[in-house]
């Protein structure tokens, strides 16, 4: 089957957005005008309302760690279960600012939750739904917070100290590793570079699709 | 250890509120009013707020079946981790309005939830956490419906149709067949043999307790 799901992922400031409108343009050129685009978590009326209770609490009731998963599992699946694979199952491209990555990346990685509940979490609410490409921005934390700080005020997740960044991209780094289909970029490069880079993944993918 | 959690479980309209009264009474007369009361799914602003969304979504955004179990289990770790398990750990009692049993019942039973799924979310959750003492308040949802009804409007999960309450209902009975710390009382009786009957439960366990 032909696959459709392009993620990208990485840390906050590492460029994410000017990456999307890259992808989003190899694509154009290449003929492809259906997509989705999905943001994580979030992108339904319900999971951006997770989102927005996840990130600040309710009347000074911030989450668990646990309930902070869940609620992000939740908004997860609803996003999955109402947009990506009704998209997909429609021939549509879906193009995510984010996915599952995120989770183990920030909440397993940055949080040190445990890896069994992690995998066991993802693997009961998910199945085995993952991207067919993943793009991950990699770039050192104290870059990418200087440039986020630079956009605006910080968010509950983003003013969490150095440390749990360094275990964030090292978790990154490490499923990278482990995963043919995540593909990481040196996003500490030049705009022009980075863009350069993410073309030549994209469409060099595109062609291995084809020729599948 | 001594337990001191106990929960209230029953189908809409079983009689609930007036039971947790009856054990209050209960613990009263014994000297025990260090009690701390919860209402599942809830009892906290964050647990309260998604409450609200998985009864009433957002902007006609109802959330799938998956998405509203991971909601439930959010409120409820949030609820176990931040008020119960605290106020047991100061000594007092918790008694609630529903807990991880109504989970099982609705949405294994009623919705029918693939039971592996439902467990493992379960222990991956809240893992051997469990409550001391649970009455569960059985009688056919057709007269509970029809208490509810005369209450008031019925919101959404309330209006699923008579068979879901019937394959809640059973498989409350079922579990409350294999668990010594669940005890059924028919509901179906006159309030004041219901009220006895609970009295005299609540009052045998408590010398139960003693004893151990």
């Amino acid at each position: 089957m032909k696959s459709n799901f392009v993620v990208i992922e990485g840390l906050e400031g590492a460029g994410k957005t000017t990456a999307r409108n890259t992808v989003v343009n190899v694509l154009n050129e290449q003929g492809i005008n259906d997509i989705v685009f999905t943001r994580e978590p979030g992108g339904t009326p319900l999971a951006e309302k997770l989102r927005e209770l996840f990130k600040c609490g309710a009347e000074g009731d911030l989450p668990t760690i646990k309930a902070e998963l869940l609620m992000i599992y939740a908004a997860r699946v609803q996003l999955v279960e109402t947009v990506i694979q009704p998209a997909l199952a429609r021939g549509a491209w879906v193009v995510g600012d984010r996915h599952d990555l995120s989770a183990q990346a920030y909440q397993g990685g940055g949080r040190g939750i445990d890896p069994h509940l992690m995998s066991s979490l993802r693997d009961t609410v998910l199945g085995d739904f993952r991207p067919d490409l993943t793009l991950y921005l990699d770039l050192p934390p104290s870059v990418g917070l200087q440039r986020a700080r630079a956009r605006g005020e910080l968010d509950r997740i983003e003013q969490e100290a150095l440390p749990f960044f360094e275990r964030t991209r090292a978790r990154y780094l490490e499923l990278a590793a482990q995963d043919a289909s995540i593909v990481t970029i040196d996003a500490a490069q030049t705009l022009e570079q980075v863009t350069a880079d993410i073309r030549k993944v994209v469409v060099q993918w595109l062609q291995q699709q084809e020729g599948a």
